[in-house]
């Protein structure tokens, strides 16, 4: 019997990108969607790419019945989140695409997002969400908080060589390029495709991105020590696609062989013969992530370069992986889709 | 135990579209993928975003065992393929992505494609693709040729106003957008990205587009008469869709209520409330038509306007859904994947 | 000694087109520039592409002496224009952006705008701004009314094939594709570049794009009755240039010849040889518009296609010319930039 | 009297930039314009957007007449270039776009080329075609040589930081994202618009991009040791523009200082107040170049990011500012045209 889903915030992108993936899943049913201002519409006028699935019409929260539900998949704002998870049934399964239940420490949350959190004793019970490290816990967990996408990025690249303790952990540059569509779908003048197409422009530069709160809980978890990394994430004139180029120094082989074995069996992640590099173009609309490591002319430098569908790998894909664990379906289920090239 | 396919001109846009919908169907197996300048290759070389998927080397087509195959998805360009399918066993089945076997008659086909047509035995048996209109003719086939993506668009939007003559047959207008992939992966000046990006062309102006052989073949098999209809295709700066702007003359009302009747149990054909009309980004990546229609303010004219991908509906997933339907597959399966927006 | 311009409403891309073109002029100086709500900011702020220029910053039309003021070119939307122009200097030269004085009839402005003028006084001395029919008039007028972008790229196609009665007036149809600048910098959801970018769709179906306003009034005067067109626009995936592709019933060579006689002396409209068709990037940044007539295979039937650039020779180009008309330069002053390709 | 320019290698892009830039020129005649395989073919013909010019028609270089000729813009690939210019008249003064005459060593050129320089002689005689950086040597040269698009967009940033030793001069990391155009007008696979377009990728990473002998070449000698950055450079979806993100360990606020003041008195170079950072729309088709510095959160390391368009300032741009200062125009005469922002 299928699993009965809720996804709340289902018209902003992440939440589209959650039914479109649940649409060919074999045993999931959406039985409940949700927006604020677009309440009373149905799917099909908010998203008209989803208009030949038969889907429930967009009600308020107030008006979803959870008692009918499995599981909560929130695609709501950040600060949003976190208040309404809270009103939530205490029993209910709830994967959240938002910041709010990212960071463990409540110092953290309040420096990256600038105001306080709300419901830390939830925070508490929460799992970070990125199933290829958290996957046991995932399966057993109430809560779990999806990765921010450059965030997802940016560990896949890393946290087996800081793991490993095989390179140079004050002087890690991380820099990234982005599709916009990571941006939302918020009215916002440098989201404007005439501001936007036909070129490139950094933002967040200088240590100053939210994402970097990730950075800093996790790979200072793994090190055991504090590491701060550089980030520049830039955007990109294409819709989906991350591309994180990262620089590190340590010795390119060990580099390779590190991701190489930590990636062995891991199904959606595939890691390049060495020298070889990814494009964004040959993951978009999939949950897979290509990672290559080239060598740099200067010997101990490193280059390694990670591509992934923000939108699938690392918002509502990721969210399904960590959906299916949680419920006990095989972690790939629905989410095979092969890269749709050109 | 599933069906064996093999694909012959693999390293073309087509052939990854075939590879990227089979990878997800439950009971096919591709065993053989051949291109000719690259065999030797691997799959994950030519088409870095199927290196995921377990796939045979590329091959020259006279490497093939055709004994282990069941059934043959040819696409090769035009010319070859009359040349490759003829020499294939005479009882095997064959799904033709070229034009070389669209068109009935010898003389139309020298007309519009520059040569004599070397196989006209084959032509004989071979059913044209379009599956919603040839549907139980194509179950039976051994061979069966698909349309070219601007004829699929156009006609969807026009053989049931023809059939059901409620439209003027000498006053049709089909003005026609089209993504770039449609022109395939060649190397020509005009399709770099530098030559095609921002801006848009007519091509084929002024009733010199091959396609028109398909129009006019089975428009006038329809009407019982000669229709020429007046048909301009425009480059896209986008990859993959197909926007067919149809001009008519005839009662909007009366024109919606028959192509709506006439797609009501097409599994793929999406028609939409009169007044509403499509776009293509609804569409990418899946096998889905839309199709709206608004009445001019002049009365007794009638825009009719179809969305498609060409790589999937117009092309290989049309495809899919011919190897399905000669398989004795639901014609659905494996092709119900949600278009990929944004 | 330079002329002194104003420019009002200098934060939306016609304003900043406006100053684009002013920066290389060699007789006009920049006075004074205005905007709403960005009042108090730099030019650089708003268009850090045009922070090279030395220019005064954004003030509030209030705070503006129009003493020292020639001309005003006025880029304000529609409604607030004819408010804004009312309360100017009554001897001011004005050149309006606008759609608030291009149609001459009060019904016809209120039909197609949805609310009454409120300046029918000043619009009975506006001249209509397409300055290659209307320059004797534009050269001693006060206010002068630029049209619509899209409305002139369907006139420049038309306007001679009417006035010589060379086409059937009854069946004239305007499939236009545009890019997105031409709808502005407002904040609307469907211009984010996620919802726009790779695919196209076509607006304002059917007989309601209020440029049609233009068409009927300008078309009917030259034919001497009644004429109404069939005119669809499509939003391109780009941020400049206008397509318009024109069905006339005709003799395609007298269609080109009539074409080629009337812009023998224009300066910036060229009519390429019969068969040949433009390219929207081939003008893009100029103030040129490129003409092509192809014969279709069916007798009597031409299609016109015209390519300009909405920003420039759709506006503010269009505005420049009738600048120098007023101001008595060289109507070509300033204007001569090359378009940049690619 | 106008200067009299030919134009060798003018069917590529920065060929044609040439001529657009030299079209609004007051004292520039174009007198010849040569192509391999286009020779006999007009302008409009390889260049439909310089139509409105009356251009020669394209010849073979040995039908150029360079006795009416004071001054080459020589665009031929490497290569070609050497061989072309060794034979024309020795005093002939030679603006070169290609890479053959920017390495003064010839081991350097035989390494970064892969082939031994058939032209060393001349080699002597060249100035490296920086003109910010090397503008007296340019007045009085014969032979200057332009430098890389990349090179240039490096340089810009980190020149006055190297020859102030304001910098850690082992630890520069250059990040490069570059538009397609710089790739030229060449049938490449990886240039095709549905290769490209909504992706990016990197390419020549580790130390292999040509440029890196001129980075290396330059930055050592200002230095006076031996400097080698980390570069990396990537493709855009876009056609025209470079930005380079360039990390350095040094004071940001004193990287500022010295960037500012290195660029107080250029006129094409804008210094963005502290903490601001360009984007690649905003230089667009202009020869301008706009740089921002921003320090990291981690003291000492500061990110400089250089925008500028690849084939105006990296480029043909470059060119004209350097024949203008050899035929003792004023540097800046036809290269004031602001950018083209949408």
């Amino acid at each position: 019997m299928a699993h009965k889903i809720a996804i709340l915030g289902a018209s902003g992108y992440t939440g589209a990108e959650m039914v479109r993936l649940l649409a060919t899943h074999p045993n999931m049913e959406i039985t409940a969607l949700t927006a604020d201002r677009k309440a009373g519409q149905t799917m099909a006028e908010v998203f008209p790419h989803l208009r030949h699935l038969d889907l429930p019409a967009l009600v308020k929260i107030d008006d979803v019945d959870f008692t009918a539900v499995d599981l909560v998949v929130c695609a709501l704002p950040h600060a949003t989140s976190q208040q309404v998870i809270k009103a939530l049934p205490r029993d209910l399964k709830v994967v959240d695409l938002s910041a709010d239940f990212r960071l463990r420490d409540a110092a953290a949350y309040e420096k990256w997002y600038g105001q306080p959190h709300a419901a830390m004793d939830l925070q508490a019970e929460a799992v970070y969400g990125l199933p290829e490290f958290y996957r046991e816990d995932i399966r057993t967990a109430r809560i779990v908080a999806c990765t921010g996408c450059n965030a997802a990025t940016g560990q896949f690249a890393l946290r087996p060589l800081i793991s490993a303790r095989v390179i140079d952990l004050d002087d890690i540059i991380i820099d990234l390029k982005t599709g916009v569509s990571g941006a939302g779908r918020s009215l916002k003048e440098n989201l404007l495709h005439a501001e936007l197409s036909e070129g490139t422009h950094a933002y967040g530069v200088g240590g100053v991105h939210r994402h970097l709160g990730e950075f800093d809980q996790e790979f200072s978890l793994l090190a055991g020590r504090k590491v701060e990394v550089q980030f520049t994430p830039h955007l990109l004139p294409a819709n989906r696609g991350i591309l994180a180029t990262v620089y590190v120094k340590g010795d390119p082989a060990v580099v390779h062989d590190t991701l190489t074995a930590a990636y062995a069996e891991e199904p959606f992640i595939v890691t390049l013969p060495f020298g070889e590099h990814p494009s964004t173009r040959h993951v978009r609309g999939s949950n897979f992530v290509h990672i290559g490591v080239v060598g740099d002319r200067r010997p101990g430098r490193a280059i390694v370069i990670a591509a992934l569908d923000n939108l699938t790998k690392g918002s509502s894909g990721m969210a399904l992986q960590n959906v299916n664990l949680m419920l006990g379906e095989a972690e790939t289920t629905g989410l095979m889709l092969a890269p749709v090239f050109p």
